[in-house]
């Protein structure tokens, strides 16, 4: 079962790249200057193509999508998909976007994957089962220990996305880390999940932008929380952290929460 | 003349890049876990090979890098070298870490390459000559046409390079900017170099961050100058403006200078 699972959001994941790769720094992206109608039209074409080929498949699953809403929502497993997770490093050619497509059964994440479209990288991650990475660029698919943060190389993808209440909350934190790197959206999630990077913290994540990172976060040693510490819920303000070596998460909740 | 100056930058490049690329997430980066010496010593390594290379081909150029500092450099042509820009890039396993390889001829940058060893990007500008660009992520190597900063995106490493006297002057012409994404280094002004970004500003960066740059910009068609709008100076603060379209300095030097 799980390996039909895994081979559709593969299969999912493939047409989706297919759809998306010609428009990457393309000359309609570098004429449009900033209007999303390009990207927007690009994650619509990707995530219809997803939600069909899932469909096909299973036709009794829900699905939960950026651009087109829920349906089923309520069924035993649902799909969560954000076609092109991380607009601004597309549409400003960085290779570090990435298409998400995770599984809910019972309302908890199972399986994820991140899939890099111009770099050709993938991570799945699922229940019970190691972690799968391929790159042309190589990296080993456990993360590292780290048993504080004093050691910790932490990623967010900008300062601009907490709110003032929680900024003051994130600056504690980041202080104590060893050192920050800005951007990278989904992809950084990714490196934890290679031991490069040993914590990320970010809020106001929408389900399809962490449900699909759980499990690969998961199967690669490591845990992903809210700032509580608590599991992430689809209707919480999205506020996460995820941590390569979970001895970390004690001292992060106590700063954030 | 000039092509014998490209041909050694790229045969340099390439000899750098056999030396950086086995490292790159590397286990021996994921056990050092922050420790900076496996990147210094990758570091050194490379900048050797660039300086033997260059030495044997042009026994009179100067030359000035990041980890070995000047020889000859009040010479004609001198070489001014970076082997990894973008340190925290390449210790998270982020591909927009870079090699700089640039040229000054009577003081003024005439020859700069980017290299990008993990993605086999390359840029190369050189006074007279278009942009060369390869990369197997496609994109067009000129910079696109941008004639308000409202319309402009912005890119910039960290919001952290800034003093507390520059943080304002940063942020007034941030707020007049379309978007700004953080993350890059020297990848940044490549990507304005194919019309993906408008404008970046940054600080505090050394002659071996900037030096290759300005000619690739400037073969784009765009123009990098200093916060006051004037040539960027080997002894200056390292205040830097890119521009993809000239339009665009006035409006950035008003609010920064």
């Amino acid at each position: 079962m799980m390996q039909d699972l895994i081979a559709a959001a593969e299969a999912a994941a493939d047409a989706a790249g297919a759809v998306i790769r010609p428009l990457f720094r393309s000359s309609l992206l570098v004429e449009a200057k900033g209007d999303a109608s390009p990207v927007t039209e690009a994650d619509r074409a990707a995530e219809r193509t997803i939600r069909a080929l899932l469909a096909e498949r299973f036709p009794d699953h829900g699905v939960i999508g950026e651009e087109y809403g829920e349906e089923r929502a309520g069924a035993e497993f649902v799909w969560v998909v954000d076609p092109i997770d991380g607009t601004r490093a597309f549409v400003t050619g960085r290779p570090v976007f990435g298409t998400l497509i995770g599984l809910m059964r019972h309302g908890r994440p199972v399986l994820g994957l991140i899939d890099q479209p111009a770099t050709g990288e993938r991570w799945i991650g699922a229940a019970g089962e190691g972690l799968r990475f391929r790159s042309p660029m190589g990296g080993t698919p456990h993360t590292r220990r780290c048993a504080a943060l004093a050691e910790a190389e932490l990623s967010c993808t900008s300062h601009e996305m907490f709110t003032p209440a929680e900024a003051p909350r994130f600056a504690r934190l980041k202080q104590s880390c060893r050192r920050v790197t800005w951007g990278g959206d989904c992809y950084a999630y990714g490196l934890l999940a290679l031991g490069l990077v040993d914590i990320v913290v970010e809020s106001d994540l929408k389900p399809w932008d962490w449900v699909a990172l759980a499990p690969v976060v998961e199967a690669a040693g490591g845990a992903m929380t809210d700032w509580q510490g608590q599991p992430l819920r689809l209707d919480g303000p999205g506020q996460v952290i995820a941590v390569g070596d979970p001895a970390l998460l004690p001292e992060a909740v106590a700063l954030l929460g």
